[in-house]
């Protein structure tokens, strides 16, 4: 994502380091929350890691995943252990289409699970069918039970059954929030940024799509090559200083973001609060700024004056 | 995967455990090895885990994939810590894709990685492009180098370079190797299949490719439903005991099975053996099998009665 | 600790689990809490694991302690992440001998460290030193620093200083709050276990300071040795059913303790409830009771009926 | 531990790596091992974790003691999973003394432990007492038994009962074998410092009892203070450089040590091969030392230019 011109931009400051005055621009998405539920918080883990792999970016996947955070036993639906994955695509067919996938593959293989809806109150035309297109694998065995008005299907397995609900609601959520942490070399950029990506994780509603909750691959809008629709972000690259205009402050060795997906506006600005406060405090970092597009083409505007 | 009737076949013990004297039935399936490294360990398993998600069985997935082991510092191509992994497809063509779309939204975009070859000494003709087909992300400032006979791509990126070889080696592996645990419930039964997924990711050359390394949902060939291919193996369901006929012993509440793909006969075979050992020794398993389809599908056969 | 007979106790239930309308019985006990700060939120748990090893119990440990919670970066005191320990003894002597040696073998040591104090408003009198008793490994070239009325060593070590706060405060806690949990078989209640000490680790001010958070090993007060205080319970040991009289349901085969220290009644009172509902969920569990000793020995009582 | 003047040393190289041309000293010390079993690997790690808390270094503490390896079930003396640890005293009595309270508040309190000898063929007079001191715990209700020529006692417990072995045996092994990594900054001298830690991992017969494998509080022998033996090793400490003469390369901004300990010369000097060889390909280090005390103290020499 090319952050715009920094250069014209007059800068913030938290303790030592410099916040630029700009801002994130993130788009709508479709989003659901899928509860797994697991004999152990550890399996509940297992299961949304498999579920979540290969889903960094609507770009080239499927879709966007990440685990949100883990649910006391006390407070799930089934009384186990929990794990809250958020989920999000360009329509609600794509959320569909790729969760009957995802969850036959990745949640019914995997030893105890069960998968619950995660998203209440979800008008019955915007909702997407889980249990309903898995049940088949238990070729005929499988039945339904319809407590409080909700449906779930038990899958036979060879360790008992698979709980999965029927339906699952969604909801337009955003999609990009971001943070651009800028440092003196490569190791202390990424520490700081990981401060930043382990402040983001204790915010409800939100999720960190790319490996670790770090993307190094910056991005920017087409390429030189007519298919490609992105490329890397040369101005954010450090060993092209001398090839092409950077956009990186003066000692910089190196760059991480964190790309932030949410539920709501509210949730990704917190989010942001939050990540831009705990990098700030981390040695080596020397600037942190985000990325748009000018303005013009996502809806959700997050200004960093407002997260100071 | 339906083992074969177990009536008819004579026992094996170890220990105070029930061993059926049947085989596991695996298939030649097409591999390859992903050395990645990284700054840290941890990091190279955190790209390695993004890589391998929703991976699990080629019959929904693009590929089946888990991490082989971690490498010292020392043994890595650049001297950093790595992890090795193994994708399996059914053909040259389909991991060449997969990985192409996989390493570009899971190892380019992860912090400091950097992404070798595993498989040496591959003809040409069975090589597939990895480095070469990612490297247009650069826009036209990556940069190819070439020691020893072997090429390597350099993207810039916003933390440096992400250094990926050109080709990769590709090796006719077998998929399918299995244990079946049975056990008096279900903790019992997956502890006791943990012990032996633990020992097996101490054999080199193979993967576990399920969520854990165990699956839970074992499935027969076809299905009522004519467009289903592949439907839960009841026979293996302990609650449709009454409705079908069981091949579960008398007191069984669970069964997980371990399926082990690998790079040759004897690799798949060494870890059925630690697996097959270590579960023995656990409490609660009544009884340990292995799935076939009687011998006619597949080409490789793995007899219990060999790894005692 | 030896639960009160419990056959003449009326039964409550949360879902189909017995709660026994007992009580647990926690004494008064001295406390402190310490902030680790490092580099990453994994070097401040290394510090903190290591300080907290073998200090289960200070009938043979010269404390009690645990890790409390992780603290995000932008909310510790030198803007690094973080992580709260709990330590308790039986005097402000004995913790303040203790965390000397403790801190110096195990935080001054650990890469990248800083150590807090995490008690406000303590009067001096109650104060316990830690830093200013560990600057002399500076060897004349340490130096104090003084913001805010509070005083801070800096100790010159090899990657650095270790900043270490002079002065920590205490506080009168409670030790010993508990809940047991019966199981049909040892898994299955060491399962639920575990879900009670995930939801338990949620709740700030408490700390649970056995391994994993569970004891296995319960004791009664003295034996028939006579220099031994304590040893182990044999109503509850399931192997000892038909030598002496057991306090165990009828099938239970396994009990697992969780031991609750605490800053505050209330927060002992919140974990606890928390622990319960938490193991009330989970399959295999058949009872769920507290260690007292009739209720004249320990000044605090947490009684079950007002956890439900 | 203070390195000698390196000033006089001829320099080696690994890579672009200064290996300066020197040794590491190390002591004998009695040594034992201890092999933990549990129902997992994951809680025989607990326990091992909570037996080798605050155990860094016989100068303060009662032992040095870390974990040597994971032991897969099919291999371990109950079929388990397992874990060793290696333990280390300045006398058989120290250890013993140690290891008895330890075993009694760290692994007899640890859910499904057991506790097994992994030193053989050792005559009695150097063995340990271990179960045969902790069996009072059973209250008179413990057991023997005596397969083999070994006696093991079984302490009832609220989980069934502690096995634990009745004696093990000592070995006279190898303290204080040591790397140090002189790094351009903090967080890569830390990166490099760890990547050497995980390999040493690998090595068997060796433990790391500091931190995470790591100290950053490298000391010398006295100090200013007459009553402390040993204080922060200046020379070696970058805030110094302008107070005191410097040991350290001109750039070099922070300093870690791998300190290794061993059952015999040959274990320590494989680890400090492997540790080297992983430090040496990392990105910011600038040399790679050893401590010694001009070799009068102790007994075994370890040349780092034998390890090349």
């Amino acid at each position: 994502m090319p952050p715009e011109q920094s250069e014209s931009l007059s800068s913030l400051r938290i303790n030592d380091v410099e916040v630029v005055d700009t801002f994130a621009e993130a788009f709508p998405i479709k989003a659901t929350r899928l509860v797994l539920t697991a004999i152990s918080e550890r399996w509940a883990l297992t299961a949304a890691t498999e579920l979540c792999g290969n889903a960094t970016s609507v770009i080239a996947c499927d879709v966007e995943a990440a685990v949100e955070q883990t649910i006391p036993s006390g407070e799930t639906p089934d009384g186990r252990p929990g794990v809250s994955v958020l989920v999000f695509a360009f329509s609600i067919d794509a959320l569909a289409k790729s969760l009957q996938s995802r969850v036959g593959q990745c949640v019914l293989t995997c030893p105890t699970t069960a998968c619950f809806n995660g998203i209440e109150n979800c008008p019955r035309e915007k909702q997407i069918r889980i249990g309903g297109a898995i049940r088949y694998f238990g070729d005929g065995f499988q039945k339904s039970k319809k407590p409080d008005h909700r449906r779930f299907w038990r899958i036979p397995v060879m360790d008992g059954e698979f709980l999965c609900e029927d339906y699952f609601g969604t909801i337009t959520g955003v999609a990009g929030g971001n943070l651009l942490i800028c440092g003196t070399n490569q190791i202390s950029a990424l520490v700081a940024t990981e401060a930043a990506a382990d402040a983001i994780r204790k915010v409800p509603d939100v999720a960190l799509p790319f490996p670790g909750g770090i993307v190094r691959s910056g991005s920017k809008v087409g390429s030189r090559y007519p298919k490609l629709k992105a490329s890397t972000n040369d101005a954010y690259c450090p060993t092209l200083r001398s090839l092409t205009p950077s956009e990186l402050p003066a000692d910089c060795q190196a760059v991480y973001e964190v790309v932030i997906d949410g539920l709501s506006f509210d949730a990704v600005n917190q989010a942001m609060r939050q990540g831009l406060h705990a990098a700030a405090g981390m040695p080596g970092v020397l600037r942190i700024t985000a990325g748009n597009y000018g303005g013009k083409l996502g809806k959700h505007h997050f200004h960093l004056r407002d997260l100071l």
